[in-house]
């Protein structure tokens, strides 16, 4: 347990989809646990007396004229091994970028100094950039899985880490594969166990996550297996959901069915289930996944190397599925939620406009596709949030206190006030680099 | 004039479209001028001789271990004075975008103060993250205008200039517009004298540019005097061409013709012209731009906000038209060529495979469209030299000595040696921001 506290100074934060809350001068109380007690406003009554109370105690953190608070960003998707190739191989057709990149480079991490070495980059990477919180795929292999774990841990960033599981013999080689169904599940379950074993060694949390990798991936018996397991543990599930076209027919052609569907039909679609992608969700998919209250990670750079299409965001958003944002490491090149926040503005807008010039006009996009600043900027906190059950996202009492400080200082223009508040924190979001976060916070303990 | 000197170090350049070139490790000789006069590998048999000579002299800079030199980038279409807002209003419909910020920001450069600060710290900003060589569009008011050439010339800029050619009454507002065709082309000529009056100041070079902003912002009267003007003076020329369907539009409902055309009957289609944006090119424009030399400047971020189509660079470029890369601030919102080779090659390809997922897999996209990181890597460093007819973007003998020092000990994955040598550009070119760039320096004079 630490000591509450307080920190004053501007902030913005995401009030629903669409609108921003701005707080030009806030004093934001912490509790001993790491939680927002109250947020009190200089225009408060009590804000005076608030503000004293904590200098007093020597308890007040003040931030700068320079500095803006934002809250921490939730990373839903992101492969944490694959950070030692980020932004090489991306113009490799998809066989050769698994074949000889990724399946021999996630083998490596059974070289534990190996994992720690390049876990604890990825981590402090991601980390010193404002993802407070992670859905790490780890490897096939348990024990750096577990390592990964750890090192979230202790290096104070939130994190969901899984073993993944891959046992299917045709889609993976002998060297990068579990042994067997049997042995991926009880693999699963150790791994499960252990993670348990580090409850309440760090207060921002590390939990466990199932990991079937996709349903190519493994056997049926694998998938049954490990879907009953899922059943038992009601934990969460992370799995990548029709995310090419490739994929969304390999469901259909084995078990006569959608990927959603098949991926349901073993019992992984949950309230704790986060499907990765999914562009090519169909209408009936669609609802399955609102009705059942999974999420979406969506990570649009990787899509656009890998999926073949954009996902259609605000249509699934307008039809209840929950969304966050995701880097996906290395499909995506990029360790922030910053590059994420603003491909998936620009892919959105590319739905909605259309790319071809050839084509007229009205033939050319698929309207209503458009995804604001402020859309986005919300699946990258609340959504992620919503996703895993959590409190995050917003800068009110009762949620964590998980957040990012800006010195806006360097980089950005400011020559005259904005024309509307949130105007500053666009020019936030889209022109900051890891360099303008000045501390995160996570969970009520500095971590940078 | 300078003295000679020599860098020590590894580099990567483009050799043409497709192919990198890597020096492991190379002695680049630069002579008085700024130019380079050779290049000594260590396996060349003068290597060791060379190399203590320029110690004996103290004049060679070694570079460290965790250095790599790449050509500096040219930036074929930046309006300066449109950083103000930079990252603002990108979600605000054309007409808000352009009648509440851009005007009335572009006619407050009249403040010389504000000029001074705004336009110091664009050239700045850009000139730190790599941009060697601008092309800028400055404001309809000349003043301001040579105030940015100097600024460029002081900060040892490479630039080209423009004051922005804007009289049409009804396209424009009172006050940021020229009085009248006339004085629309008379204070170009002067703004023409005035950095003539530069000429030789500045080793780098600043040069004018003839600059009317687009069709639909002058008077039939005007474009024709300017033209005029453009043949007397062959200087380089700078304008928007078929950006969006209206502009592509625009002229063919007042001059029958598509906008390149109307263009090229005005004189502006030579090979000292810059045409922004140009994704609506139809194949008699793109045949007339490839035969008259024009290139284009590709712009991707913009183009995402506000073209509502792609650039077909890989068609248009296979059929002979030049292409560089441009930010496009601010409609683009970033200041640096990075981003717009990351966002060509995403854009390229979602051209390539559509963007719809429920459109049939064979129906979604235009094949053959996708651009490699090599290919826009040469677009941002020598195809942005060939649009202004100079040695720029190799590291060969002949070659203005601009380059840019990437430090690759900070944010970059690097734990085995890469497969293919480029590799590591590659990294460098998608996970690099302004705090990898230890060093900049332009014709020959180290500028950060």
């Amino acid at each position: 347990m630490g000591k509450s506290f307080a920190v004053l100074g501007r902030a913005f934060y995401s009030n629903d989809f669409d609108n921003i809350n701005y707080i030009d001068k806030g004093l934001f109380c912490v509790d001993d646990r790491g939680y927002i007690e109250n947020v009190i406003k200089s225009t408060d009554l009590e804000y005076e007396n608030a503000v004293n109370a904590y200098k007093k105690e020597n308890t007040l953190y003040e931030l700068g004229d320079n500095e803006v608070i934002l809250p921490g960003f939730v990373d839903l998707h992101i492969h944490a091994p694959q950070w030692a190739q980020s932004g090489t191989a991306l113009d490799r057709p998809l066989e050769v970028w698994l074949t000889e990149y990724t399946f021999p480079l996630e083998a490596k991490y059974r070289d534990l100094d190996f994992a720690d070495k390049v876990y604890n980059d990825v981590v402090r990477t991601t980390l010193y950039s404002g993802t407070t919180t992670a859905v790490y795929f780890a490897t096939v292999d348990r024990e750096p899985s577990v390592r990964l774990a750890e090192i979230c841990g202790e290096l104070g960033q939130r994190a969901f880490v899984g073993k993944v599981v891959m046992d299917e013999k045709e889609a993976n080689p002998g060297y990068c594969c579990d042994e067997s169904a049997d042995s991926a599940v009880s693999e699963t379950e150790k791994f499960i166990e252990e993670l348990s074993g580090l409850e309440g060694k760090y207060s921002q949390g590390v939990y466990p996550v199932i990991t079937p990798r996709f349903i190519p991936s493994c056997s049926t018996e694998c998938l049954e297996k490990l879907g009953d397991l899922a059943k038992n543990k009601k934990l969460h599930i992370q799995t990548h959901c029709s995310e090419s076209d490739w994929e969304h027919n390999f469901a259909k052609e084995k078990y006569n069915m959608s990927d959603a569907k098949a991926l349901n039909k073993f019992g992984f679609i949950t309230d704790k289930t986060i499907l990765a992608h999914a562009p090519f969700l169909e209408e009936e998919d669609v609802k399955l996944v609102a009705s059942k209250g999974a999420s979406i990670a969506h990570c649009p750079l990787s899509n656009a190397y890998f999926a073949g299409a954009v996902l259609p965001l605000k249509e699934f958003y307008s039809k209840g599925v929950n969304i966050g944002l995701a880097t996906d490491i290395s499909g995506g090149y990029c360790p922030n939620l910053y590059s994420a926040i603003r491909q998936a503005v620009i892919s959105s807008r590319m739905l909605n406009d259309g790319v071809d010039p050839s084509l007229d006009k009205d033939m050319r996009g698929r309207k209503e596709s458009s995804v604001s600043l402020n859309n986005a900027f919300y699946c990258a906190t609340i959504g992620g949030g919503k996703a895993l059950g959590l409190p995050l996202g917003k800068l009110e009492k009762g949620y964590s206190f998980d957040i990012q400080v800006l010195d806006i200082s360097k980089g950005l223009p400011l020559y005259y006030p904005e024309k509307r508040e949130e105007e500053l924190l666009h020019k936030i979001l889209l022109l900051s680099n890891e360099n303008n976060i000045s501390q995160v916070w996570v969970q009520g303990k500095r971590v940078k």
